[in-house]
């Protein structure tokens, strides 16, 4: 009996191309089809999630940008002038804004996901970013943002963020995950000039000279991560568990990815890297994960934007898997 | 007084986004917004023209598959199964399909622009693949094509071809317009084995061995030219006058685009490098040319397949400058 990967395998392979000729997209239109069981797989109802959070370490000055930039950006979603709003009204892909942690109050009335545990994250200068029920809180938020999606019928889904400071936040979690030197880790996140990104280096590194505590992922995500951080890994964690595809953006997003493979090796199936990031930790990244990026753009935006621009992409995978014809029902002589 | 050039780079840079963030979104919309004169452009009624031609250089055995798929190829576009097919229904992009020289009768009737110069090139082994004659008729059919849809309101036309045997015609004019060794300009096209692309190379090193005429390019295209790549060359040339944007696929076309250059070099400022392709010479090119390419998926498959999977990209710089908010018109503090 053939399986299905061998059958995908046939059918790439017999479409009216020089074998292999479609490069990546044949190994996303076999990715895509393993994944969701199909030898003519349909993306339904793509969605694409931002989970917003402040972070404490922000007010030790790691970012080019005030605070309350992470506030006036959800607005900006909210109203539709992002960056990632633009792509995904492109794309037919359903945008929602998570509120994991903002360090504002919201007017009611918003068309804004509830999922605040509190007014931002401590700083993880001195001590834990969040307390234990925290974190766990931001495990289960995640998880049910994304049961309620899968339940209307989604079967791929992206993830964004938007926090001033989080890239610091990921650079530790990724140098004390991956065990690479952080000073590979550390980039200039919105855009920090060199005595700033120095101070940045400076700050983290003491950071981590302060904690002693356990190296498990568990207690990392809880000391150094973000609200929105920690949400987007339990969200991943129940995407995986729906069958869903799951699409990785820049690199707070991979390093959320990261922290979820440590709890469940299967996401590594599902997930998608739609792109390479400028900032300076997610080539290193992806490499530690062996991930073949999707794009290579230049993007460093977060927000989702790389999954949003690499959805057409898959779309294509999926398409040229239906709709191509084959040598045999083209009659087009095969190789000689 | 500003320039539309300044205008543009105000404009993006006050999107809100940090400075660049968008990446190679940003020098598209740039590029994009100088060429068709607007802060505001659109995307007009976008094509994709492939131009189809045999070589009597195929029959020498400098190619995996027989010279008949360049035919049966051709229907397939006509009847919609082919890659093109599929990704320019998915971006909504208008194909036309020329026969530019296939060593075929096409029966009457036929979605198919009639440009064909004669039933395939001769070999260029022993002599010239073409007269003089039939190369300038190559670039007035290329031009007519294109003035047509020009005239319709297009402005944003990719090219692709079919043709086998076409890379070795592009491999020779690549080594001797560039000054690039022959074995650095020659990959395996549809497929070639190791056995078979040592018989490629010392075909095509013997044909450049057999040729003592003038090193101009229009000598050259005339003599290892193709019927498909000459009328591309025309093509691009043409939408060039009508100030179109002119998107480059794979290696055979970039070849065709580096042909036109030595006519007009103002043809530069107007093109789009859709990708790196995974044929061998491609890179090289690329470097030669100072390009940089929107994709690199390890494409190799011609048709203009290149262009019009990044097509939605350009949609997204271009969306990006028109819909997105500032940082003064969303109340976004800008950097600190």
């Amino acid at each position: 009996m053939t399986t299905i990967k061998e059958e995908l395998k046939q059918l790439i392979d017999h479409k009216t191309k020089p074998l292999g000729s479609l490069g990546m997209l044949e190994e996303l239109a076999q990715q895509i089809g393993e994944m969701l069981g199909s030898t003519s797989p349909q993306l339904t109802l793509p969605h694409l999630v931002v989970f917003a959070g402040d972070h404490g370490i922000a007010l030790e000055g790691v970012s080019a940008y005030p605070q309350e930039v992470t506030y006036q950006m959800v607005l900006n979603f909210l109203q539709g002038g992002a960056a990632i709003n633009v792509f995904c009204r492109q794309h037919d892909i359903q945008l929602q804004i998570i509120d994991a942690g903002v360090n504002a109050d919201f007017e009611a009335g918003l068309s804004l996901g509830k999922a605040k545990i509190a007014k931002g994250t401590a700083s993880f200068l001195n001590g834990p970013a969040m307390t234990e029920e925290q974190a766990d809180l931001c495990l289960v938020k995640g998880a049910e943002v994304v049961a309620a999606i899968a339940d209307q019928g989604c079967n791929v889904i992206g993830f964004g963020e938007m926090g001033i400071g989080n890239t610091s936040s990921a650079a530790v979690l990724m140098s004390l995950i991956c065990q690479i030197p952080l000073s590979e880790c550390i980039g200039r996140g919105t855009g920090l000039n060199d005595i700033q990104l120095v101070k940045k280096q400076e700050i983290l590194e003491k950071a981590i000279a302060n904690y002693a505590g356990p190296l498990d992922v568990h207690t990392l995500m809880r000391h150094f991560g973000g609200f929105e951080l920690l949400q987007i890994a339990g969200a991943m964690l129940t995407a995986v568990k729906r069958k869903m595809l799951v699409l990785v953006d820049g690199f707070i997003a991979t390093v959320a990815y990261l922290c979820a493979l440590q709890l469940d090796p299967s996401i590594a199936k599902h997930a998608i890297f739609c792109h390479q990031s400028d900032e300076k930790g997610h080539k290193g990244l992806l490499n530690y994960l062996d991930a073949k990026p999707v794009l290579q753009l230049g993007l460093r935006l977060g927000e989702g934007t790389g999954c949003a621009l690499a959805f057409p992409l898959l779309q294509s995978a999926v398409l040229f898997l239906n709709e191509m014809a084959s040598f045999e029902s083209a009659s087009v002589s095969n190789k000689a």
